[in-house]
Order: C-alpha cells, then sequence, then structure tokens
C-alpha cells in the first residue's frame, strides 16, 4: 500500500474535520479526566482524608491542576481551533461541535494570556494566604493578613492587566466565573437593587418579629440528616449518580456527570442548617446530573457559570425550599420526625419562622432580603479596591461604615466584618460575589417562566411532587451545560437583558404579605 | 551579570550532580502524584463511588496511569540515570541516593522495553478479561472466558519475550513485583513445600477435629468493628494517618505516607472474617506508615517487593494474631464485647477454634498449614501455560486433577475452582502467587530474628504490647521502602538465601503441639 503523501509545506492538509474533532476531544478529555481527579481529592480532603494526608494532597491537587492547565495551553490546541473555525462557522451557533469550538476558543484563549510564571506566583500567594487568613480570623487579627492581601489585590491588578481590552479591572476577573457579564452592568444592578432593598429592610425591621424559637430546639443530627436526605430524593437528586456526606462547609463536587457528590453540616441546636444547605447543594447537583451526556469530558459538560449554577441553588433552597407549597407536603413529615419539637407548632409559625427578615453580620446567614445587599456593598469594595480609591489597610474601617450604612449598624470586630469569609483570602479579588445575586435574580426569573409555561406546578409542590419544574430547568438549562453566557441563557429564555424586576417584585410580594406591609 | 556558557557541544556539561538530582526528583514526584490521585480514585470506587460513577472512573483511572506511565518512559528520564551513574557508583550502595538512581533505572529499563502499543492491548484485555470473569464466575460459566483467558496467557508470554536474558518466561512476570526471585528457585522451594506440607496435612485430618461453632454466632456487625479497629490500633496503626472503611474485597490504598488506609468487610455470622482480614491489612499498612519520609515521592517510597509486604500482613495476622499470647491479652476483651456468644467459651477452645486446620476449595480462605499447598498448586500451574505444557481450555480439568492430588478431594464446580479469584483474569498469567508464600517464609524469619533479638517480644505480646517487635521491624524492614529486594533483605536482617526450613519448623511445632501430633 502506498504511504499518504503530505501535499506540499502543510503536514495538516490531509487531516479532515473529523479527525482534528477527534484529536481535539481526545485532548480535552485528558485533562478534564486530571481535574476530575482533582475533584476527588478534594471532595476527599474535605470529607474523609485522615489529618496525615493534609501535606501530600495540596501537593498531589497542585500536581494534576498544573498538568491540566500544561495540556491545554498546548499550542497544539491553539492550532486546532484555529484549523476548526471554517467548520464552526458552517454550523448553528447552538450546535454541540460549533459550540464545543467556541467555549474552548474562548478559554483557551483566556489561559494563554496568563504567564506561567505569573500563575506559579498567583497560585502560591492563594495557598499561603489562605493559611493566613485562618489564623487571623481565629485571632481577629486584620493586620497579619494585610500584607497578603495586599499582595492579592496587586496580584489581581496583574491578572486584569493582561486583558488591556477590558473596559475595567475587574471585568476580566468576573469573566472567570461568570462570562458574558461586566462590571459596568453589575454598579448600576447592586446600585438599583439597594435603592430597593435597604427601605425594604428598614420596613421590616420596624414590624413585630416573628417568633423562630421553634428552630432553636434540640434536633438529633442522624434525624436531620435522614429527614433532609428524604427531601432532596424527593425533588430529584439521583442518589445512584451522587451521595451526601458531612463535611465543615457544604460543597458540590462534580467527579463525572453521573457522580455528582454534595456535603452538608449539622447543628443540633438549629434546624434550617443542614436542611436548607442540603437543598442548596442539591440544587446545584441536580444542574450537574441533567447536562447532556454528549457534553461530558468536554470545557462544555459543566454548569454554564458560577451565577447561573447559584439560580440553580438558590431557586431550591428559597423559591421551593421555603415557599408555603413546599411546607404544604412535608411539614407533617417533619413534625413525625421530631413530634416532640413540632408537633404542637403550627405550619404557619413554622413558615414565618423559616422565612424570618433579620439584618446579621454574615452573608451566609443572611436571609432573602438581605442577602443581596451584603453582596452589592462586597462588589462595590472590590471596585473600589481594585480602583485604588479603598486601601487594603483602611479595608476593616471602610468595612464597618458601609456595613452601618446599608443596615444601620456594624460589627465590632472583624471576625465578623472583614474576616468573615475566606472569599478574598484565596487569591483573588474581583468576581466573587456578583453571582450570588445573579442567581437570585435568575431562580425567580425561571421560576416564574416554568410555573407559567406549567400553571400545576404550584399545585404540584404542595403533593411533593417536582418531576415537571425538575424537568423543564432541566431542558431549558441544565442540558446545554457550558454552551451559552447569561446574556445568552436570558435571552433564549424569558428575553431581553436580566434586569432586577421580577426579582424585588417577588420579594416584596411574599415579604410584603408575610410582614403585612406594602412596599413601593 | 554574566551568564553561564555552556562548554562546547554539551549544553548538559553545566549541569551538576545536585541539579540533575533535583531534576530527576521532580520528575519522579510528579508521576508519583498522579499515581497516588489513581490509587485514591481506586480506594473511593471500592468504598464511597456512587454506582453511577463507575463508566467514568475506569477512564479516569486508565488517563492517570497511562500519563504517569509516559512521563516515566520520557527519555530525558533515561537520560538523567545516565548523567548520574558516575555519582551513583561513587556511593555506598544502600544510601538514599545511589539506591534512588539503581531502582529508578531498573524500573525505567523494565518499562521502555515495553512498546506502547502493547501496553494498550495489554491493559485494554485486562479489563475487558475481568469483566467477562464476574459473569463467568456468577454462571459457573469457564467457556465464557476461556477466549479471553488465552488471549492474557498469549499476552504475557509476548511481555516476557521483551526480555528475551531471562532464563524462563515466568522470570520477567515475578520481577513485576518481586524483583530477585526466579521461576527456577521457586519450583524448588515449592516442590519441598509440597513434599513437607501435604504428609503433616494427611496426618492432621486424621486427628480429631476441633470444636470451632464458637466462631459461628451471631456476631452483630459494629461491635466486630470497634473491636477490630481498637486492636489494630493497638498493634500500631496510626488512625491520624489512616482510616479504615468497609469493600467488598479488604485491600489497603497508600495515598501518600501519611495517609495509608485500609478496608475490611464483616460477616456476622463469622467472627474471624473481619478480625483477622483487618490485622491483615493493618500489616500491610504499618509497613507502609513506617517508610521513612525521606523516600516519599520516588520509586523508594513504598513497600520493597510484594513478597515483603504479604510478609508484614501475615506476621501480624498469624504470627502475632493467631498466637496464644495475643489472645492472653485480647480474648478477656472480645469476651467483654460479646459476653453472651463468648462469655462460657475457654480461651484455648477459642485459640484452637481460629488455628484450625481443614483442607477447603479456597485459597483465601486458607488455615496457616494449607494456605501454601494452593499457592504451590497455582505457581506451578502458571508455569505450565506458559511453557505451554497445559492449554487454558484443559484449565478447568487439570485443577480439579491437581487438588485432588494435593488434597485428596477436588471442587465439583469451576465457580470452586479456577474461577474462584480474580487475579488470572486481571491481564497476567505468571508471578501471581509466589508472594504469598514467599511472605509466609519471611514472616516467620523476621518474627523469629525479632524474638531473638529481644527476647521480651512474647511477654509483651501478653500485655497487648507490641511496640519492641513493630520497632525492629520498622527499623529493620519498613524503614528502606523499595531499596532492597528480597535477597538483599534477607541477607542483610538473617543472612544466607530464603529457605522454607524455619517456616516449616515454625508450622511444624504450632500444629503438632495443636493437634497432639509430630511431624517428620
Amino acid at each position: 500500500m502506498e504511504p499518504l503523501k503530505a501535499t506540499e509545506g502543510s503536514p495538516q492538509k490531509g487531516k479532515d474535520v473529523k479527525s482534528r474533532l477527534t484529536e481535539l476531544r481526545g485532548r480535552l478529555r485528558e485533562i478534564h479526566d486530571l481535574q476530575a481527579a482533582a475533584a476527588l481529592l478534594g471532595w476527599d480532603q474535605r470529607t474523609y482524608m485522615p489529618p496525615g494526608g493534609a501535606g501530600a494532597r495540596a501537593q498531589q491537587i497542585g500536581t494534576l491542576q498544573r498538568l491540566a492547565h500544561e495540556k491545554f495551553t498546548d499550542p497544539a490546541i491553539g492550532r486546532l481551533l484555529d484549523e476548526l473555525r471554517p467548520y464552526e462557522e458552517s454550523l448553528p451557533y447552538d450546535s454541540d461541535d460549533a459550540s464545543l469550538i467556541r467555549v474552548t476558543r474562548r478559554d483557551y484563549e483566556r489561559a494563554i494570556r496568563i504567564p506561567p510564571a505569573f500563575k506559579d506566583e498567583f497560585d502560591g500567594n492563594a495557598a499561603i494566604t489562605y493559611q493566613v487568613w485562618t489564623r487571623a480570623r481565629a485571632e481577629d487579627d486584620f493586620a497579619a493578613v494585610q500584607p497578603y492581601l495586599e499582595k492579592t489585590l496587586e496580584l489581581s491588578r496583574q491578572y486584569a492587566a493582561f486583558f488591556p481590552e477590558a473596559e475595567h479591572l475587574i471585568d476580566p476577573l468576573i469573566a472567570i466565573v461568570d462570562e458574558g457579564i461586566t462590571g459596568a452592568y453589575l454598579t448600576q444592578l447592586f446600585a438599583e437593587l439597594q435603592a430597593s432593598l435597604i427601605p425594604m429592610v428598614r420596613a421590616i425591621v420596624g414590624q413585630p418579629e416573628p417568633d423562630d424559637s421553634c428552630l432553636h430546639q434540640h434536633f438529633p443530627a442522624d434525624r436531620q440528616l435522614a429527614f433532609g436526605l428524604q427531601v432532596i430524593r424527593r425533588i430529584g437528586y439521583d442518589l445512584d449518580r451522587g451521595r451526601e456526606d458531612l463535611s465543615e462547609h457544604p460543597i458540590t463536587t462534580t467527579i463525572a456527570l453521573d457522580d455528582v457528590r454534595i456535603t452538608t453540616r449539622v447543628r443540633e441546636n438549629y434546624l434550617p442548617g443542614a436542611l436548607f444547605g442540603s437543598l442548596h447543594e442539591a440544587g446545584h447537583a441536580i444542574y450537574e446530573q441533567n447536562i447532556r451526556k454528549e457534553l461530558e469530558g468536554t470545557p462544555l459538560g459543566r454548569g454554564a457559570t458560577y451565577g447561573v449554577h447559584e439560580s440553580q441553588s438558590r431557586l431550591w433552597e428559597n423559591l421551593v425550599g421555603r415557599s408555603r407549597a413546599f411546607w404544604e407536603f412535608f411539614y407533617p413529615q417533619l413534625q413525625a420526625v421530631f413530634p416532640d419539637q413540632l408537633g404542637r407548632v403550627p405550619v404557619d409559625t413554622f413558615y414565618r419562622a423559616i422565612n424570618r427578615v433579620k439584618p446579621g453580620f454574615f452573608r451566609v446567614e443572611a436571609d432573602e432580603v438581605t442577602y443581596s445587599l451584603h453582596c452589592a456593598m462586597r462588589f462595590q469594595l472590590e471596585v473600589d479596591l481594585l480602583d485604588g480609591r479603598v486601601a487594603v489597610r483602611d479595608l476593616p474601617e471602610v468595612w464597618r461604615e458601609r456595613f452601618h450604612q446599608t443596615f444601620g449598624f456594624a460589627p465590632t470586630t472583624d471576625r465578623d466584618g472583614v474576616l468573615q469569609e475566606m472569599n478574598w483570602y484565596c487569591g483573588r479579588i474581583g468576581g466573587l460575589y456578583q453571582h450570588f445575586t445573579l442567581g437570585n435574580l435568575m431562580s425567580v426569573l425561571w421560576f416564574e417562566a416554568a410555573a407559567q409555561a406549567h400553571s400545576e406546578i404550584e399545585a404540584e409542590m404542595a403533593h411533593g411532587e417536582f418531576g415537571t419544574l425538575r424537568n423543564w430547568l432541566a431542558q431549558t438549562i441544565h442540558t446545554h451545560g457550558r454552551k451559552f453566557t447569561i446574556p445568552e441563557l436570558i435571552d433564549r429564555t424569558v428575553g431581553g437583558p436580566l434586569t432586577s424586576s421580577a426579582y424585588l417584585r417577588y420579594l416584596k410580594r411574599k415579604y410584603g404579605e408575610l410582614y403585612g406591609v406594602s412596599f413601593q
């Protein structure tokens, strides 16, 4: 047999589209497998790893991530993407192949902007800053972590500078997790939210406080967990393709689309923690479990963006899990599990208790009404830090001032203020808070769109049936994986740009009714 | 500053030994991290992975192993090893650096003999054969797996042929796991063992059977596990650097030298399974936990060979765990855990029960006296298969014949015969059984050497103290990791070649006493 001859000058020319796609997919699959292994190592680190494993584990995860990054920034990937451009342009925008090539190119072009030496410095600073923060927080000692946070800010600015075409420094940092969303858009969005929510919170705080003492009793951990598991199974988290374990901070980890795990934590003296935590993580997990299997092993085979992910967790946690219809079905079951604690507590008292609005220091414990105000303040601080309007050393004080402007009181310690959560101490400032609020907005939009398309959804919820809602989400959002950005998804599902109007309308209606107040 | 100039023709020449060693260690560390990740994926597969994860998991492990192999066979490693040879030769044989270079070279030279395409075929055949075997065993259908086993035999021969300098086809297959041991040596060893053990078994079978009904009662799983955990912690398995979980087949998995995990399984109607299984695995784990940390991340940072590993597991399971001294301390505790089941059973009855000799079909359930006879038969079959004296299609029949020759009876099904265990159905024939017997031999040799060096060991055991024994093993065997082959280790510890004499003497003394028989 004659060997195939390469035509002059181009050894690639003989290759056809199919073989190039196969090569691209093979390379992406290998990278994906490395990332999946790193994900399992991370899950194990938080669940079952014995204390002795900690040192080697950080190194092992680092090696896998570095190899994945090396393989993804291989110029061969760029060449394949270039060669596949005519094919991509010949296909519908939302086809699997066009989306694969488009999204992979976007990721690739972002990845190769970052010089390896910078990445090493960036990752190294992240690791050490996190370590220093854990001590600084325990000791309420912001000064200890301040130089590391200054370095983090400097590196975040340097990162952004690799994308000089961006309108604002924060844009490339947001794009890491929420492609298609800009700082300018968020600045306006958060200002609008503050204008509506701050007066709402003031009006609510002026009302009599609902009694939530029913939630502060002794609830044995094993029964809390068993009940939570039953609930998330019922909403559609598939435990043959997932599992729930305990960890200090709840997380969702995707090892494969058929192996999506969640964790939760339990406090025996407060009922909502584990229950709503499980619902939240199950929302993330149901999203990943319903991505089309054909997208697995590629950059399309996961949730679209952090904001979209958060929309799914918040939808199940709040729109479903804190609704009256949901508890019509589940409250008698919960009473049966905790007869001494809840047997004589009416469902309405319970419903009001789990929806109590009470401004507090901590974002992660915030109710639906105050939640986005915490995010607004943090987003604005990110912009001000990046722009140099706020210096890191002044952050504790500025935090207190702005918190006071928002809520009318302020934390006296930094542990309850700027040190309260890890986010900024993990190596980056910028792009760390918008997704929670974007998620809130989209959770309402999509829940209402589903309810409009299927008027039976609320009645089904009251009977413990969630299939119609879940299928709508699966077919409208989940199935596409990472094909679309937030603006694209909004445009495809409900039309128009993403605004705060539906979200604010929802909050005003629900909390107006709960507190007997009529909001503007 | 002037840049360093490379001298003529050799860009390597400027490099010194230190930078080469650093580069070699860096490359080996990366490979090690990939293997550690694959190990965790394997552990998770057997313990917590939800059923849905199975498909992706096989692919993920395959990718990690392939990458590790690619990186290990990189010619740069061969070059570094060549460049480091003068340095190696300037050092004592047993120094860390000389051992690292020597053992890495041995592994490297073995690895590069195997063409990548052959490796892919070999690994692919292993995966499919194992799958077919699980069905074939369930359905007692040897014919279903026969063609795959024929392919396995052919591939095993081809593998061996990549080492044409070997005296016998089985030698390169043994060297994969027990470097320094040859087929010729084992042929003689197993013949000697059969000559002694077959008459021993016949003599024992002629005696009245000890009553082991005390072991066949209902023992709740949670109490079995709690007791077992207490025992293995006491012998020195460090649970801050390990953990015990449940799995279908007990395994030990090293994720890092400070993260060595074991699994066990429990049968509620038979006490010894979980207990001795845990002791066995803890023996493996204690070995790895006591390897010097300086060797971690290199080919030296694990157990020396499979045979040496098995010596440690068998030592704790049998020499310690089935000894009278051990139960002097632990039996009252066991009685306290199971007062209804064992409260009125004297320790001597229990001791005789756990040491009952009873020929049976299954190697994994065999007692100390019959165990090596199962291995002898399998080793001889491996040789005969490789030499073509036995054909795969005749294996079921030949199995029955040889089993009958050994034990005087034979299984009627292949499920109880040639299909009983996975070993040959995992891609290779040859080198799969010698290590169990080598382990038995060395377990006795080293236990006796320790007891000779420290006469207090037996008295300590009777008081539940194991520190002297464990420290002797740690300092004499464990600490060296993979520095030495079996012959080297035997020579360094007890002198001379490895023979069966101490092992047979031990069996004759222990079982002569138990059964009131005087063996030749």
